[in-house]
């Protein structure tokens, strides 16, 4: 595996394998890997020639109150399980690469933010559109992984690399989870004993959701009460349980297409997060 | 000369030429060809394999107040001008190519806007910005060119090449002239006879200021005041005068580096502008 940190380098290695003919698949991350990092590496491991991971903690999609400086870092641990994982290619920049100027452009976006997990987060995507757009322009990919377990923000590359005409493939890759149904996620551990034991509630909500519309049910209201009430067993507080169309994360009357059932719980210490995708009619693939 | 009118076929017809070695120069125009785009073809066509030529009268630069429906447009001349001067592939796609959708993601330019002709434009450089993403995303271009007449809008590509880490290389081209020093331009048919005789005072009064800055002066204000009584002695009325870093487009207490002199006057029937570059000290070469 080969570690690279400055912009220059890591763009003239790119260009190169390109110019060879080879397929490079790019997982963009913020370090402190955990599966679902993998699941995205492994796939990318398939599908292409050079496999190029990026480790870098973006300040521009922190908000002012999020704590940039207590994300957890872990740099030598990240760079063996990458090495394990098959990465060819690690570029860790610093933040005086990625930002070598106050920024003269942005990438602004103007929709499927104010929905979700974006609704209490002013900037982010503005910050995580800009930083994809300057990554992109640097690795070269020729397809980028994605974990849907943040659907929103797959959502949000999905219309980055449309409007911008990147020439770049976008793989969703599936949540994974635990056996009782818990996506897997580093807040996990976060989770008391018995609000572990609750937890999986919110993917049964969601499949329960996914019942009520492959047994007809067409009207969100209705699904979003069912599953409120399922997850008001719980001891965590909703944070949201919403049904939109997928991508474009606009609100609908009657279900129809591509939709999104997405759902966030808090608990004393661990917010979680799970979505799923559903196509109506039913008679295509369930999951993105 | 080729022409095409899709995104899908501008993209690929592009990438096979870099895949094949081929350097290619890229000259983005709104069409209504004159002397001015014809010294960038030509720049181009010398340092390049390929040339390619845009032709897009772009709706999102365009304010409500200002008139994108009246913007004089004629492909049949243009054309014919384009394979002339030895455009290869001519790319002429409708505002429904450009924008497939409602746009998700823009180019936000928080920098060097909010002066010269960018003050009274609100928005302009967004859309410059947001369609010059798309355009080196769909020709590849290995460099691209711009003229100095309008020389925030190269500060702007300058910001947004370098924002971005995109691998091209700006060409910016020195300003036409007529024999009497007045910037070429289509608005100076619009001038009247002796208002054509006029006209060589903004050239006039830059060269002056340049003289000033020869002669020792590093005080922005007194030579923006000697401009100022060269240029009220015609019968425009000057929109304004200034100096200001470049391409940072900064105010100075201090003149020092590279910066610019800008003017622009209005007169009866057209709004001409021009601009001069310095570099101090001087020993350095005088125009960008």
């Amino acid at each position: 595996m080969i570690e690279v940190h400055t912009a220059k380098d890591i763009q003239k290695l790119a260009k190169n394998y390109r110019k060879k003919g080879k397929t490079i698949g790019f997982v963009p991350t913020m370090g402190f890997l955990h599966e679902g990092h993998m699941s995205l590496v492994k796939k990318a491991r398939k599908d292409n020639d050079i496999v190029v991971m990026s480790i870098f903690v973006n300040p521009m999609q922190f908000g002012p109150g999020e704590d940039y400086d207590a994300y957890p870092r872990d740099l030598e641990r990240d760079r063996t399980l990458a090495e394990e994982g098959g990465v060819d290619v690690l570029f860790t920049p610093g933040a005086e690469e990625m930002y070598q100027q106050e920024s003269t452009v942005i990438v602004n976006v103007k929709k499927r933010t104010d929905v979700l997990c974006g609704r209490s987060r002013e900037g982010h995507f503005d910050g995580v559109a800009t930083v994809l757009t300057k990554l992109f322009n640097l690795t070269s990919p020729t397809r980028v992984y994605f974990g849907m377990k943040d659907a929103q923000q797959v959502a949000v590359v999905d219309g980055l690399l449309n409007d911008f005409f990147m020439d770049i493939e976008l793989i969703p890759v599936d949540t994974m989870r635990e056996d009782d149904g818990l996506a897997k996620s580093s807040r996990n551990v976060n989770l008391s004993a018995s609000e572990r034991s609750e937890a999986p509630a919110l993917y049964q909500a969601l499949q329960q959701g996914a019942r009520l519309i492959r047994e007809g049910e067409r009207n969100p209201d209705a699904i979003k009460k069912e599953i409120r009430t399922l997850l008001e067993k719980t001891s965590g507080v909703i944070d949201y349980a919403d049904i939109y169309s997928y991508p474009d994360l606009e609100t609908m009357e009657t279900l129809s297409g591509k939709i999104i059932i997405a759902v966030a719980v808090q608990f004393s210490k661990a917010r979680l997060i799970d979505n799923i995708i559903v196509n109506i009619p039913l008679d295509q693939k369930e999951d993105l």
